[in-house]
């Protein structure tokens, strides 16, 4: 197991008390275990206080043996509950807490240690620092492209007609866990679920669901409408393969498209059309175009080549994203969004995913995560980007 | 695809209506999937107003086509965003809100919608209506056992000598999903994760994690760090494969010991003491003691039979409940557990899991999820209990 160097742990805390700073923040509290993860290096139940001035400290509920294995923090606390924490808090002006993750009640209960102070969602910092990755994430994110791409050839092993996308999507994802694929992806949001990947066929490419996504299949039952479905795949009909992996906590995600005999015509230049849109966006990234002229530029783009009303899904359930960031979640900053207005970042890992949506027929589309660093683009998913026919 | 009949949905939402009005709420939000799930059934992306007076009110922001399709609520509206919802609500003066999963920002956010209306948590009654199941949720809970006894029959086929254990767990996963099964159990908390299943093979079966479980697991890295791991399964120890299915949303939980060749007979005789204290506590559930007495009496009898150190995990690491309510949610009501003072009610359904962990040395335990009716229990996942060798 590879756990994060002290350096980096750090030197991501310097990072972080510069920006408490700036937002008048005494302290900060971390009980989203994506956060404190991030800031300590283990994923124990715990809760992270950083004083602007001070050490941080690891609360930590359960285990706290294991703790102090994963993590470089030097103050690592054992507690049962968190009436424990109280000893260990100076009194507070303004105060970080997670205020879009943490249930309310918890923020009520959380009075008994941090009193009257005033509470600032923590949350935007830690997304702030997340937003460009170090040498240690990217490594990680290779990885977890490196056993997307196996995951991708073993599609060809596998595959065949009338099998049902559950089906292959299982024996895939068995594959992946194998080779340290975790088998989640995570997403901030209470209500948010879904598998690591999208098998859609046909059809089912083209079914909406719950998810903030172009296409959202057709799932297994109401109480799990997303995903993979008992479809069985048949013969000349697009296969989409959108397989995201997650390694030692870093997630990379793709698409690709399959065929088994072939696919309409339509598909095939529909492809064609999103790998024009992905590549040329890119560009523009270099370029230094803003997140939303990258997306109103993606979208003319679309109109240009013909599929402007299928872009991003079909009328009323477009999406208004083409790219998201991605490390340790699966939507951090940057986008390249409709209502996002900055420049992408240096250092950025985005996930970039022109797609389109025929009603009734199906989606295609292609996806790549990519880096941008020293004024170019590095495509980590490096998977054959040609339609498998099988 | 089942979807939840009418007639018992509305049969739901009125025994909702008769704990509102207990808690003098003039109308209640449910904004946590899993709960309106339960009161509409539709699990699209929702927002579900109950007012104690009217027609309930389901508004969905996506995808409200499949919702009407998957609901049998007659008012299902669409909506773009929660200010869509303003001119639909009368002043409330107290008004339910699920305040324990809610993050605190989202309900501040909502005060648009509620005004100065006093806050009270709605989550109590839905938790103390899902005590009580169904005979349609019965059914599935029976549908989900029988796909869970057919896993249990495939471990025989496909374990060997020198898989890793997150090898068996992808496969078993893989043959599940083929059958149904959702891949996910829910569970109410911020922070929680984890496999649906745990296979832990000697050393890894004493290895504590942050999950609150007797055995954690290793895990595959310090940002996944519980269930399986990449350690070989080796002959001659214990295997414990604790493996639950999702069907249609609802969950049934096992526990068997498997070994290759043989096992110590230390976990022979702790796997004896496991199912002795598991039915003789279910003698006693019938019987009418109380949560906190069956706690109790379960570990009088552990010490009696000589595994009171080991029994529930070996201190500091402990856990104070021996069984958890199950259906949508992985932990639910009942519980028999250390702080729960209430009898175990009719209609309950039940996993009841006595496990034992030696340090260093491994896990063994059974578990079965067991329907509590007329006086009498029915154990739902009748697997064969024998320890299977092979």
């Amino acid at each position: 197991m590879l756990y994060a160097p002290k350096e980096e742990i750090y030197a991501r805390i310097e990072r972080l008390k510069t920006l408490m700073e700036k937002a008048s923040m005494d302290g900060a509290f971390f009980h989203y275990k994506i956060d404190y993860y991030y800031l300590s290096g283990t994923m124990q139940d715990a809760i992270l206080f950083v004083p602007l001035e001070d050490e941080p400290i690891l609360f930590v509920k359960r285990e706290v043996s294991r703790a102090k294995r994963e993590s470089a923090l030097k103050n690592i606390v054992s507690i049962r509950s968190i009436k424990d924490i109280i000893g260990h808090i100076k009194p507070m002006k303004n105060v970080g807490l997670q205020l879009d993750v943490i249930p309310y009640n918890d923020v009520i209960r959380f009075r008994d240690v941090i009193g009257n102070a005033n509470l600032i969602n923590s949350s935007p910092l830690t997304r702030e620092l997340r937003k460009t990755k170090s040498p240690f994430e990217l490594t990680l994110i290779e990885r977890a492209s490196a056993i997307q791409k196996m995951v991708y050839e073993y599609v060809l092993e596998v595959i065949h007609e009338g099998m049902r996308e559950i089906e292959l999507g299982g024996i895939l994802e068995a594959y992946a866990k194998a080779l340290g694929h975790e088998g989640l992806l995570r997403v901030r949001s209470l209500n948010y679920e879904a598998y690591t990947w999208h098998i859609l066929s046909g059809r089912t490419g083209s079914i909406v669901s719950q998810s903030d996504s172009p296409m959202g299949g057709l799932g297994l039952s109401p109480a799990f409408p997303v995903g993979a479905s008992m479809k069985k795949i048949k013969r000349n009909e697009p296969i989409l393969v959108d397989f995201g992996i997650c390694y030692h906590g870093y997630q990379a995600d793709q698409t690709r498209m399959f065929a088994i005999g072939s696919m309409p015509k339509l598909f095939f230049d529909a492809y064609e059309a999103c790998r024009e849109i992905h590549y040329r966006v890119l560009d523009k990234v270099i370029e230094g175009l803003t997140s939303r002229e990258l997306f109103e530029y993606s979208k003319r783009l679309a109109d240009k080549l013909g599929f402007g009303d299928y872009y991003l899904g079909y009328r009323p359930h477009k999406v208004r994203f083409l790219a998201h960031g991605i490390g340790i979640e699966l939507s951090e900053f940057p986008f390249i969004a409709e209502n996002h207005d900055y420049k992408i970042n240096e250092g950025a890992v985005i996930a970039i995913e022109p797609k389109m949506v025929f009603p009734k027929q199906g989606a295609c589309g292609i996806e790549n995560t990519v880096h941008i660093a020293n004024g170019k683009y590095r495509v980590l998913t490096d998977t054959d980007e040609r339609i498998i026919i099988i």
